[in-house]
């Protein structure tokens, strides 16, 4: 059947998939190798790149083409692939050019500020910049709010996770909420009495190195696609078929880096095990920055944190340094599982963290649509703080509302992608039990491959071929279903 | 004053060099990075920019704007930048795109099976698919001369050394030819009674490693502006903000890595003092391939082997590896000033290295310009081995004309760069120690600046904004004359 116009499309495509992989090798190699003085090339070269992919998705040509397309015959998938295809063009779209550069100026001037203004607990300060990136960010929100018919702040969202609403996260995480901090309060009561012992540094880098490696070789990580390098804030970059992982170390603490590796390798397995035959068109990209969430969570907490993995991954640990009492099996797994509300978001436990984004999301949604403004943070912040946590937060602003760089950078509507990422790896794993009854008995016998496989053919090889409820409905039966999480929690915790 | 086409012009260069900073970068990291199955996606990519870059270069607009903007009233240096735009549109407009994949087709069939066709001495195998290249070469040399008015063989290194042509070059090393047999004889002969006292290793490669960069530093190569990685062909690459060298490391031998990595950067400082008010405009390229292996062969030779940096050099040496006799100044000066007649190009000694390149000259010539044929290579090699170095190199193609990568790339009448990179290196110091009569004084005291100064103001200032003769002429009071070079080998090893 003959699809003239789809091809086009097709071919357009597969061009914006090579210039783009030439954007990430550049982004990664920015953050893992640039001497400082390459900032202002790079930062001109990056610009030039994205002008000349946002020309080529605003191309004047494609909204006719996209039309004739859709009246081609084809076949499902092709036609799931147009879907994606409209729905990048609508995105570069639907923002006048002007609005982009001057949200550009106005995050870069905030981001650049917030990293001082932090350190030195300065709020006044970061809300006199930020008032304009907000400003910009509520238009924003209001012309996708015009070209999608949905909430401002749902539009925001929907650049992240398509087809996620307030209305429903109103739901979600007005659940979570009742339960949380009670079982937050019961879990610390639990482990009140728990020995655990703290292990003793220093953890020389190259051992760790060498030691996150394996772990990521134990995950099924391959290393002829992808690599492990060192960034300020790891990521997981590059391109499905040249994964760029990056983690940090210090030399007092081993476990972050380990873990964090751990979790940016679910993210690693995604990338790579997208479906090879689609590469470059937009049905082959991961579904949502949440499904791309539950597999980093899949694999640092209901995998990695799994008794069963841990048994497997504690001799590792104690051949990497000299064996210590802390690196017993049940020892390693209670450090990895110990629960204690803290005031900063990246270092949360898995119980304690969803607080951290219900905190969030119940601040920006209001002020992405207009509800609140940037002098009412503060109060809100520590009133949820305390309701949640029970902590105290007042005054400190640097381990408050000024923690997170995603404000300074208008990403509004990206935090409850990690808290749905949690939930969704609970869910897969409660269908993954359904579905194969000695899951836990292979996982304590080290067969990892059982958890892999399941999640490649379930969620990996889909990448965008279906929305994301009805992945989620193919791959366990539901639409999205926190009762899981919970479920998750109460086990493991209580 | 109003250059309104000049600037239109400007600006498409600009743009051209943001581009080509990702392409840079990429191909960086495809040497000293990439996964193997990170190839195909990484070749796709970059042929995209290829592309992309070859359509912006040969836009219908530019030929009428060159015109127009060539009538404006431009300053001197905007009038040379215009003049090497316009060698750079002549180069890229030369050939048919359909002539430039049949040979990207064949160079990376033949370069392909050379890898295996080297190993295992097959002449035959590697003829059957030269003689494609090689056709396409002549057909390309055919007419570069017909836009150029060049002799085929000029027209071709043109492309790599503007200005230089086989008359010139026929004279030169027709010089060369007579006193260098009987040099390398009367070296040989002073030289064999010297004691040399070979290091003993292993020498670890981390402590290489740093070794390598502290002579870097001794070099003043700008970290904060590159780095130092490896691969398995030592290249220097990068943009002149971000110069990203290379070397490789084995741990039985310490000097190849450590006079590469000193050549690589001569190279590198080449790029990073280039003038920073005209980057991204092609009068700030580097001059041509002789004046940057001037520059490695500067830093390499005429410094690097220079006994007062040796004295400098020595206790890095010492103190990176445990102390040994061998490491003494007058010994280490010894081990890197050793001549000895080789099969092969790159491991050759400073003195015998010019007979590898008229050899290989004087069959590129007659090749491209069909007066030969590709049968005629071995018995043609074997003679001139023979006649110029005393040495019997029949039957073994592998160390033969097998060795090099250029001809199986096309890389026709870019081998005289290197010499006449060595014989510029001399020329310069020569040049030098006029200008700074005490130049070998202020070297023995470690005072290297001096030299970089000159480098600096003369050469690397200068980027393009004379042809070669000129900035030669300006640099050190004539065009290119191989006295020096001669008078520089006579003066170090006799």
């Amino acid at each position: 059947m003959s699809t003239p116009t789809y091809d086009e499309l097709a071919s357009t495509w597969t061009r914006l998939h090579h210039l783009g992989h030439l954007q990430s090798i550049a982004g990664w190699d920015q953050a893992a190798n640039m001497p400082p003085k390459g900032v202002e090339a790079r930062a001109a070269a990056m610009a030039e790149m994205a002008a000349l992919l946002h020309r080529m998705r605003t191309d004047p040509k494609l909204p006719d083409q996209l039309a004739r397309a859709e009246q081609e015959p084809l076949s499902d998938p092709q036609r799931a692939n147009l879907r994606e295809m409209r729905r990048e063009w609508r995105l570069s779209n639907a923002l006048p050019e002007s609005l982009v550069q001057r949200q550009q100026l106005a995050t870069s001037r905030c981001e650049h500020a917030w990293r001082t203004q932090r350190p030195a607990n300065d709020w006044a300060g970061f809300v006199a910049n930020f008032r304009e990136v907000l400003a910009i960010g509520r238009e924003e929100a209001a012309l996708l709010s015009a070209e999608t018919g949905l909430r401002k702040y749902d539009a925001m969202m929907d650049r992240f996770e398509p087809g996620m609403t307030s209305a429903r996260l109103d739901a979600i995480f007005g659940d979570v909420r009742q339960w949380l901090p009670g079982l937050v309060q019961r879990v610390m009561a639990k482990q009140a009495d728990e020995k655990v012992v703290q292990p003793a540094g220093p953890f020389p880098i190259e051992k760790q190195r060498a030691l996150c490696e394996q772990a990521m070789r134990l995950l099924g990580f391959d290393f002829e696609a992808g690599r492990l390098d060192v960034s300020a804030h790891p990521f997981c970059g590059g391109v499905p078929e040249d994964v760029r992982m990056t983690t940090r170390f210090r030399d007092d603490e081993f476990l972050g880096s380990l873990m964090g590796t751990v979790h940016e390798t679910g993210h690693g397995r995604y990338e790579q095990n997208l479906p090879r035959d689609w590469l470059g068109q937009p049905l082959a990209n991961a579904r949502s920055m949440a499904l791309h969430e539950s597999q980093s969570l899949s694999f640092e907490m209901q995998l990695g944190a799994h008794p069963g993995f841990v048994k497997h991954l504690a001799p590792l640990v104690a051949a990497a340094f000299e064996r210590q009492p802390a690196f017993e099996p049940a020892n390693l797994y209670r450090l990895m599982t110990r629960v204690k509300p803290g005031l900063i978001r990246v270092d949360a436990d898995e119980v304690t963290y969803a607080a951290h984004i219900i905190l969030r999301y119940e601040i920006e949604r209001p002020l992405v649509e207009g509800e609140i403004e940037p002098e009412d943070i503060p109060a809100l912040w520590d009133a949820k703080m305390k309701e949640l946590l029970g902590l105290d937060t007042r005054g400190n602003f640097k381990d408050g509302p000024l923690q997170d760089v995603h404000w300074p950078e208008a990403l509004f509507g990206y935090f409850p992608c990690y808290s749905l990422g949690a939930m969704y790896a609970a869910q897969w794993f409660a269908a993954m039990r359904r579905g194969i009854p000695d899951l836990d008995i292979r996982i304590n016998r080290g067969d990892f491959a059982v958890v892999f496989d399941w999640l490649r053919e379930n969620i990996w090889s889909q990448a965008s071929r279906w929305s994301t409820d009805d992945l989620a409905r193919r791959a366990s039966g539901e639409a999205l279903n926190p009762a899981h999480f919970r479920a998750h929690l109460e086990k493991r915790y209580l």
